[in-house]
């Protein structure tokens, strides 16, 4: 624990790829919770591919991150102090604490109590937003059936991982494409998908068409670009896309256009493409951790950490998942559970 | 009437733009229906924008139209021979005649035998499949509510001029595109649209600016291409964008890409983005003939016909079609009605 508030605030907006330059560290004062405020220490902090979108100056589902303010960023923590009503000191709450050690959270800030005896890791992974991000993307949005087949790009990762095993229990036939031959191993041998593609060493379409012999009824797309392209030509009539994440686009100054066949391959083969963003679920949390919960207790349904221990490590930890470096849910230890 | 049969067949298929020598004019015998086969002259040819991709080498929704085959076409005729029993000479049907003055239907083909004193135009346009795929295009895939602002391109040709009617019946702002200051009057006074663009000459992102303030929940897409990349960055949270056809693309050799932003707008903004071939309402259609049969007996649905003379001027009429050249919904009078 620490005596200072140690914390990374954006430096610059990057123009291309996310550099370490882009956030500086810096060590302030543990700030004191005013009224209708609690102060939290963070003990674990989420890195997720869609915070490179939060350092753009241009608004996403939330408004950019402003330069010289402490990184954003998802946390689970400790409150410390209290001067609000609804918590109270030894209480374990979620919320957007940034990188930092400690934050303050007001009286407008999502903020949400943890059960006492919740297991943290479980609650920032499968059963926290990647969990629910799987969950409602492949279910509400994809809506699968028995017998369909279903496409999951960067399969190994903290979303993709749980999408593919959650189309298994469904009932589904999985492939998924990850970038080595040991995700490729990992996806299949332990989490029991049905075929894994090396997208950086093989022919996509081409495997896609041979991994999936009856096409395929939905794609959970979790990059865009070049396989996103590749699996739409793929696509049976009436199949879905459901759109959760572009991560082969957010790193770059230079985006891609939108793939070809787009608007015409949708028409043709009648296909759905939808977005959506996991905290429009929020209302309707209760029903999908019923579910998570009891395919985790099953054995049906497993999940990997991949750890990054410091909060002084998160901007590598940041670059490297955005270059696909994580197997896993990557998350950064801040401080040791209580 | 004739005492051969005319029709155009395919000569070749077009590279680019289509071309009249794409089509070979050719007189045959008329030919004698067989066992379980119907003899049918046509009256009405329908000219569709859809029509230009059945004649490329790969399949859409239909297969492609052979080299040396008729062109294919949605023809209303009558029955002149029968040896099928579900139909008698002097019977009116419609089905997929193609360019030519009669087609014989076998059993396996699809035709629909229609009631005794139908209005033919009508059938043909605003309560046929004109009319068809904008009521499910708009109320199925679009879903509209109350208040919400409509958009849609192609406003002044066959669908998009009932489109916006059907969306101001259901009490949408309706905002249209159309090629020339003729058709943006016709949609706003003729038609009842809130707001036309010319997008030949106006800057169709700013001005859709300043015609939906609030942003648009309903795209309706005919064109693809740049209105479709303007459209997709003025579209609200929520958004659908109804994927009806692309004209702006099918005549060409060289496609434009897909839409910048995508798939990231549709994740961000949680846009719905999805396809759809009119024929796949077939057993609903009752309900839609409903509808549109009450809106424009009550005035409030009005259709236009732009009536092209004489088979010989098909490959003329589809090609400005293509272009732009009509205002509302263009077809072939290759006979007199009985």
């Amino acid at each position: 624990m620490t005596l200072m508030n140690r914390q990374y605030v954006l430096a610059r907006r990057p123009t291309g790829a996310l550099q370490e330059s882009d956030f500086t560290w810096q060590e302030a004062a543990i700030p004191e919770p005013g009224p209708g405020e609690a102060l939290v220490r963070s003990i674990y902090l989420s890195l997720d591919p869609a915070n490179r979108g939060w350092v753009n100056d241009v608004p996403t589902y939330r408004p950019p991150v402003g330069l010289g303010e402490p990184m954003a960023g998802f946390v689970i923590g400790q409150v410390v102090a209290s001067n609000r009503e609804d918590l109270a000191a030894g209480d374990l709450v979620e919320g957007d604490g940034g990188w930092q050690d400690y934050a303050v959270y007001g009286a407008d800030d999502d903020v949400v109590k943890l059960p006492p005896g919740e297991d943290l890791i479980a609650r920032m992974s499968v059963r926290g937003v990647t969990g629910l991000t799987a969950y409602w993307g492949l279910l509400d949005i994809g809506q699968p059936r028995t017998g369909e087949t279903v496409v999951v790009s960067a399969a190994a990762g903290a979303v993709g991982s749980i999408v593919g095993q959650i189309a298994k229990i469904k009932g589904c036939r999985v492939v998924g494409l990850a970038g080595s031959d040991e995700k490729c191993q990992w996806i299949v041998d332990d989490l029991g998908f049905d075929a894994a593609i090396n997208y950086k060493t093989e022919n996509v379409l081409k495997v896609l068409g041979q991994h999936c012999p009856d096409g395929i009824d939905i794609y959970f797309d979790n990059t865009g670009g070049d396989i996103l392209q590749a699996a739409l030509f793929r696509m049976n009539q009436g199949g879905r896309i459901v759109c959760c994440g572009v991560v082969s686009q957010y790193d770059t100054a230079t985006p891609l256009p939108g793939p070809h066949g787009m608007p015409g391959l949708l028409v043709v083969r009648r296909l759905r493409m939808e977005g959506f963003i996991v905290m429009d679920y929020d209302d309707r949390r209760a029903e999908a951790d019923a579910d998570l919960t009891a395919w985790v207790a099953e054995g049906r349904l497993k999940y990997k950490i991949d750890m990054i221990e410091g909060l002084e490590n998160a901007p590598r930890g940041l670059i490297g998942l955005l270059h696909g470096e994580n197997t896993g849910k990557r998350m950064i230890r801040v401080s040791e559970e209580p």
